[in-house]
């Protein structure tokens, strides 16, 4: 494996969870992406409240970093967890139509009102 | 790679939510997509109500676009999120039993009453 | 590839849910499936209620048809959703420990009061 | 293939639901198997309740038979449901890291008050 | 197989459910592990309350042990179920990019008031 192999990275996002100080209101989540088609307008992902589903898992969600979340309604503060994922994409495995993961790091954030919180690769 | 290998497109549908405006009304998703046995009739995927389950996440529901999502019941809005593979189907690939996904775009549509939202792969 | 290479059926279960004109009254659906051990006594499988859990996701609960579901409780109607993969084993494949999935259909049934509901391969 | 390859077997949880007829309170059902470390106390894997959660979806939750379920907490009657995979472990499979899927039963248990169910894999 | 190939652990939570003994208040757990980004500040994973949502099913949410987890709001207890698998990374392994788990053991962990639970290797 050469050092110049190229370096891919992504955020599998698996759980949004309000904190137990949250208030009992809407909480939506919303992300923008660069691999968001067309323009960026953050997305509704996530529609959560303390009384009623306080958290969701979810199944891999992958997005490719930098990714902004914010709330678009309620004021938190939610917390997303992931994993942040170094891929390497060298010949041999291109060729395998796979992907190495050379690194596996846990990765988190917490959105708040009035904040946008975003996942950078470093 | 030549250039004329044959291109797939999948819609993998990851979650759906409600909007925090919604009314606490049942929510019913449904979809009509080519792949669907016979007749195109939209069936109900998902099924929502704000102060019950306002939100779903799926293991990753495919999908051959175009894929029509409507509103069987309810107003909306409800936001629909997944991911959007363009898949590269070469000899070898086959050969293999397998795809490459050669990218991998968010995707993204909101239904409302008496609409209906198609995710096209373009 | 040759012709008689032998085909497999494979109904990957993805989502149940409720429709809005449910009555509110417990909804368990069971099913009935040819690997199933033993007798046929259809087995629960999902336990839903329209103001507590209107739908469940799967992570793609396989049956091989065909299978029959059936309401054990409520009058529905309930929605299942799913996948009908069209497998191939050929004997390369085979040596591989591994399936080629050679068709992907939407696959949906509704299950009512009284009624067998049965997914067939055709 | 060899006749005297060894077999693995392993269960696939993929639901557990409450029936109908069980009582509005808390349901906590347990698991004892031989890959759990150290002492073979059952450990709690379920929470249900019948007006709050009557159900759970698990995305494969493995086990070595045979596998011991029962109620922590209820009455029950409790379904549990899932896969009996068949695996062969021949020489070809282990050198490439992976199993082969020899047979896949579906699998499904009941548990009650004062019961132990137990997945045999015959 | 030589007997210095390295070892490598790893932990897939797979349910985390709260006691029938729990009170009726908000639980949030919070991991801590050697894989978190920078600071090892504990972030919450999941949010639960007996009378909204009694357990999750986590698609296999992945930590390299040692792993420690606390509750950040309410008493406990609360259990949390996994699988610890040793993985074998041999050269020829490494070369195809994959992983060879060599042993899979149910692994659990209760969290109770100002306690910290660690999963460890051994």
């Amino acid at each position: 494996m050469e050092e110049d192999d190229f370096l891919e990275h992504l955020v599998l996002l698996k759980t949004i969870c309000l904190s137990a100080e949250a208030k009992d209101e809407p909480h939506v989540v919303a992300v923008a992406s660069k691999n968001t088609y067309g323009d960026n307008r953050p997305v509704p992902i996530a529609s959560l409240r303390l009384s009623v589903l306080p958290m969701i898992s979810l199944d891999g969600f992958e997005f490719i970093p930098p990714v902004a979340f914010e709330l678009k309604s309620g004021t938190g503060p939610v917390y997303l967890n992931g994993q942040h994922l170094i891929l390497e994409d060298d010949e041999e495995y291109e060729a395998r139509g796979g992907w190495l993961a050379e690194e596996s790091l846990s990765s988190s954030a917490v959105v708040e009102e009035d904040t946008v919180t975003t996942f950078n690769s470093s």
